[in-house]
């Protein structure tokens, strides 16, 4: 199955700024990036980046610089997606998606949608050739009246590790708990670890490293 | 399936003390409980409230008012669960939680569990006599230990409805996404609405109501 992976590397991760210097975030981003593709892989889906600009990596790429709707949006028009041949769309920080997780986006529905942690949308499966993205605010929802409005029947996928995008200082924590990728790896290289000093479970990082 | 349900109906949710009064805590956990007992009874499950103090409730009680680790354990001492009578343990703020997915924890193991965001354990299935909780700290990493030491095999759900309990301000815009019970229409009713300003949905409170 055909997975589009959107990648920006020019701007990555920003709202970790507070934790990691840009330098970081670009290398924490490449190893979120190689631990998806790797678990879509495992998973049989054949995945294409779909980035801003061209990235040294040993996979598909499409160059697309537009924003991420209008990048994702005109790669459905091309590829137009029915029942037969599938497209999904994975973002490239699901970095505890596991080949398990991932193929549930197998799951019958003409739109097949697994929602991130505030509403956004972390994974869509689209066999259905009208259907579009719209990835601003509250996008899950929007999805939703997306796939109504074209007649295409949806199916949510209820996953903890499809909802977690990392993309905030708690989220690190998610990974620190239940990741065994390259991006784990990297975070606790970095000197980071679980702090489960208060209510729930937190990230501290060590002074060296 | 039994499934014990704790409740501590003289401390609600203290944790969103900065948008709710002490009184509405009390009317908002009220309302997430028949939710979680709700669902339970749909998906087949026979929920009793492990309470610190009898409540006006159509449901089973055991009351019991040490802390939530001593109390669980001592239910679990009492009931002896193995693989022909399982236990499981449902946090009462699972107000996503649908049937569908609280039967995901009738997957084999011996100890099957849901963790929480941040490093909680928000279901449990116990068919091990031996298994004990410590719902203190990181508790997922906690109880895979515990499994492990006494030779208990374990199975994780993967759910983002079952990760989601209703703790702090950011878990109500999950429950404006995905509720569909009472815990939703009260948070409504309440004047709650999302608010899709910011990166990740949040909510805001209208002035009246």
């Amino acid at each position: 199955m055909d997975a589009l992976v959107p990648f920006a590397p020019d701007r990555p991760k920003t709202r970790l700024a507070d934790v990691l210097s840009p330098a970081e975030r670009r290398g924490f981003a490449d190893a979120m990036l190689s631990d998806v593709l790797g678990a879509l892989r495992t998973a049989d889906f054949s995945p294409t980046l779909l980035t801003t600009e061209p990235v040294e990596r040993d996979a598909a790429q499409t160059v697309d610089d537009r924003p991420l709707t209008e990048a994702v949006n005109a790669a459905l028009a091309d590829r137009r997606p029915d029942p037969d041949r599938p497209v999904c769309v994975v973002m490239a920080d699901l970095a505890l998606a596991t080949p398990r997780s991932l193929s549930r986006l197998r799951a019958s529905g003409d739109v097949v949608v697994a929602p991130g942690r505030g509403g956004g949308t972390n994974a869509l499966a689209v066999r259905h050739p009208d259907f579009r993205v719209d990835y601003h605010g509250a996008s899950y929802l929007d999805h939703l009246r997306a796939a109504r409005a074209v007649g295409a029947s949806v199916r949510e996928v209820d996953s903890h590790r499809l909802a977690t995008d990392v993309d905030e200082r708690a989220d690190l924590a998610e990974l620190l708990l239940h990741g065994d990728g390259a991006a784990r790896d990297w975070l606790v290289d970095a000197g980071f670890e679980l702090d489960a000093t208060d209510g729930r479970v937190g990230v501290r990082r060590s002074g060296s490293n």
